[in-house]
């Protein structure tokens, strides 16, 4: 049952490559944890900085919208730019740094034990098993590395350049150590994997 | 096993209870969990916001230090009086505000799924199993609830007045809801386990 869903799982994402809709950067891990039968992945992402806008008078969970979101090192330039899209009378607006983040379907709970506590000891702290079945557990790697700062309201800045450019330079810089994080978790993975 | 240390977890919390050591505002919750035999907590916070200080040249993660960190809803003047003990010559500055979150251990993987869904759908969405073994699950919960934003570099704030009250705003209200949500969890918990 478990390599049925794998099978199947698989098949997607193998139709989400041919068709461009991956993380082309995280495939080396994704790829690496699809070749032992105990695992499969069934969601990744290799992190991003960006711009939300939350909308008035509505549910935020449903109309948030980004104004820009950059898996590469975004410039000063492309996040002004991002910025000028803003409706002229949104509630908030956020500067974002996602962490990397991937979803691991594993075998059962010895499985998911020994695949969480790789990622925790190797510095993937805010990782935990998402969900649990007889079906199958859910592991999701994640690093402690976040920005979340407000600097709109009401339809305008509350910051200025000079701190956007920080927010932006903070926010690649963070993204930079948790992808490095997300590397060696990897790299001690495959050391565990090839005994 | 599982009763025996819970039994022992519960003396130390009733240790902390006696010199003031706990968030009294959750121990409605942490109460409630340590009736049902399947549970108990292992530690708790009610949440926060606060100002942490990162020292330039050593390990951040061992020498950064509040300068002030409130689970009562601060003023203005307690921010500013916290920022006035900041160091000269600090790396970075950040105003943190870190969401309520309970850990609770769970005798085996059916009562944390029972009690992980409880949490995740009814708001809690950032919960989690944080690790399992033989002896016992332990669950996290946690709301989305947060915000960090440098504040602060090489020793000079970067932001003015206004926005640290709109962050202290923004942290404060962001605290109040992850207090409701986490409220709302609690009265579903008690509507599942008295039935």
């Amino acid at each position: 049952m478990f390599l049925e869903s794998k099978y199947n799982t698989l098949k997607k994402l193998q139709y989400a490559v041919d068709n461009n809709l991956v993380d082309k950067e995280i495939m080396y891990f994704v790829d690496r944890i699809n070749e032992e039968d105990d695992y499969y992945t069934t969601s990744s992402c290799i992190g991003r900085c960006g711009i939300m806008e939350f909308p008035k008078n509505v549910n935020t969970k449903i109309y948030s919208r980004w104004l820009g979101k950059w898996h590469h090192y975004a410039t000063s330039e492309e996040m002004m730019e991002a910025l000028e899209d803003a409706s002229d009378n949104y509630d908030r607006l956020y500067f974002v740094l996602n962490s990397p983040i991937m979803h691991i379907a594993c075998k059962d709970a010895v499985s998911a034990k020994k695949l969480l506590e790789i990622a925790y000891h190797n510095g993937l702290k805010a990782s935990s098993v998402k969900s649990l079945s007889e079906k199958r557990y859910i592991v999701e790697f994640l690093t402690t590395m976040r920005l979340d700062a407000p600097i709109g309201y009401n339809g305008k800045l509350v910051v200025d350049n000079d701190y956007l450019n920080i927010l932006l330079d903070e926010g690649n810089l963070k993204l930079m150590k948790a992808r490095d994080m997300l590397h060696k978790v990897y790299l001690k993975f495959d050391e565990e994997f090839n005994l």
